[in-house]
């Protein structure tokens, strides 16, 4: 028997435009990447080698850091960041937001592998705040900051905030951690550029498969030191292969590709979001999006919301959305993410849809 | 000022036929393998979805094990397999080869990330026995045993001994996991299956860019709750990306290609080997090889042997290698892996060369 979710995942799938994302992950986006590709270029080797240096050396200057490391992925670059800090302060304690990526995602890696102890900040429905760290209830060897906040709709403390919360970690020798799996996508609505984001923080983390919409991969970025102790880290961890390229081209590829599109997405994101709060029953968090992401709650069960929208979505072959998470008070929502998909559906579709 | 060594290597460089290997370790190499792949292909997703289910069904088949997972390393596969026979065994002590990957080319990994202590079993120029086993002066959770022992030239115990080591280790409630990064190559000296080699071992892994000549990714075979757990720590290194594809495909790409090719690389190596060592001045290790890999040493220090290789090199356009080891005793040495690229040469080249 197909549940009222079954049915609106294959509805989904089945639809041929899509409301969010840059389109289907399937091989011809790898295939793309690597079509102008000279097949003669060399493969890095064990981290060395021109095509990840200098890969390296572009992302460090776009973060104005001294250098930066290709990771094969985030949950690898973000331990090994907070383990450095740590090992630098003498001290197992490390500080982050309760839904952060490391606390939910991660399967406690950094608890596991490093003995690492986690301090909470703030409550899992808001962003947490420099009020919070100062709260803190024994020191910290470093603090991890999302920009933008996910879990929660992608949320982002104004950049004045993050500055006294930057300043105060300086003053008390506390190591800034950015987790910005989506940084770029925040630069439109800070009117800052990536450098002037990172200055801010001690270390910083980039994925490739967010707004970018590449294969898979991650930087982490900060002093050289830095750098080459994180280096030793991904030996250890496994994650120096003999050959990142084809994370490291495609992320190349669609970086130059998608990053002058940010400013459209999050233009899109708002757009949409308004036309959402604008439906019965519908609403954002946030109301108005701060950068191409937003999550969108229903009022109803899922199960019944499942059924109108696998409807409605048949009707307009508009993909939508492939699932709903429950929420507490008979309500439900779904994460929206703005990418060249949703700027390739015909605005009388979405209107239709609407 | 360009030292020996250099020149060697930029010789090697850029002759354009070579000794050993698959070929060119370019990008080439990865459009290759996909340009048969139906660009609407679905991207494997954290581990789920047909592309890496399949795959990892079909190297648990291949292997005679309950189930597979792939990995981006071996690095990470490995140290993965004796955490969870050390957390099974409430035991920190694992035991391997002086020369094991995990010893001297992880940087501690195993030690820094899951406080293991490791014994070295038997001496570093031969390989370990069942006397350096029972010799172990505590007990151990688990023994790593490599099949060929790579940093002694690719040498094998007999399949006798195998079998008594891996009775010994099950008497004593040992686990055995297998450093299968050259299986495949091995198959044709002890005239066994996969599966064969594999029923001895509890724990199987497998790489696919030594003799498969892929991009990067490993195997890691055992009992269905065994794999369990390592796709949970796979999690936990960041090793869990949202698409393997890249590798998983390629590695499938030429696994097809050269599997059946093995035993001709044996046959070659053979047969190499006793032009080598019919040969003034050279020698390898070992002297009739077991795989399609061995080790070859020139008498003389490695400035002397590099100029003479160097012209031998530019003028038969024969790469033989682009490095030499200094070893004691004033003999200097290089690793041969017979390869597509071997079978390739012209045996008039080959003859001219020796």
């Amino acid at each position: 028997m197909l549940t009222n979710q079954d049915r609106l995942k294959q509805c989904f799938q089945k639809t041929q435009y899509k409301i969010g994302g840059n389109g289907a992950r399937n091989v011809g986006v790898l295939q793309e990447a690597l079509s102008k590709v000279d097949s003669l270029t060399e493969s890095d080797m064990y981290g060395s080698g021109s095509l990840i240096e200098d890969f390296e050396a572009k992302f460090a200057r776009l973060l104005g850091k001294e250098a930066a490391v290709f990771f094969p992925s985030g949950t690898m670059a973000q331990q090994i960041a907070l383990r450095i800090w740590s090992d630098r302060a003498n001290n197992r304690n490390v500080a982050y937001h309760p839904l952060a990526h490391l606390e939910i995602h991660e399967q406690d890696g950094l608890k596991k592998l490093h003995q690492m102890k986690t301090f909470l900040l703030g409550e899992e429905d808001r962003l947490l705040n420099l009020a919070d760290i100062k709260a803190l209830p024994e020191p910290v060897a470093a603090i991890l900051i999302e920009l933008p906040q996910r879990e929660i709709g992608g949320k982002l403390p104004s950049f004045a905030e993050l500055k006294e919360i930057s300043a105060y970690c300086r003053e008390k020798h506390i190591a800034l951690h950015l987790d910005g799996a989506r940084l770029f996508e925040v630069l439109p609505y800070y009117q800052k550029s990536a450098a002037e984001v990172a200055e801010l923080f001690d270390s910083v983390y980039l994925s490739f498969y967010k707004g970018i919409g590449g294969i898979a991969g991650a930087i982490l970025a900060g002093t050289a030191d830095f750098c080459t102790e994180a280096e030793i880290w991904k030996r250890r961890y496994g994650g120096d292969l003999i050959s990142l390229y084809p994370y490291i081209l495609s992320a190349d590829y669609y970086f130059e590709k998608r990053m002058p599109k940010m400013a459209q997405y999050f233009t899109k994101s708002r757009e949409l979001a308004k036309r959402w709060n604008g439906t019965e029953k519908v609403t954002t968090q946030p109301e108005i999006p701060v950068s191409n992401m937003f999550h969108v709650y229903f009022e109803g069960a899922s199960e019944a919301v499942s059924d109108i929208l696998a409807d409605l979505m048949d009707e307009c072959d508009l993909g939508i959305t492939g699932y709903l998470l429950e929420k507490d008070a008979g309500s439900c929502s779904f994460e929206l993410s703005i990418g060249d998909a949703t700027l390739e559906v015909d605005p009388k579709r979405m209107e239709r849809f609407f």
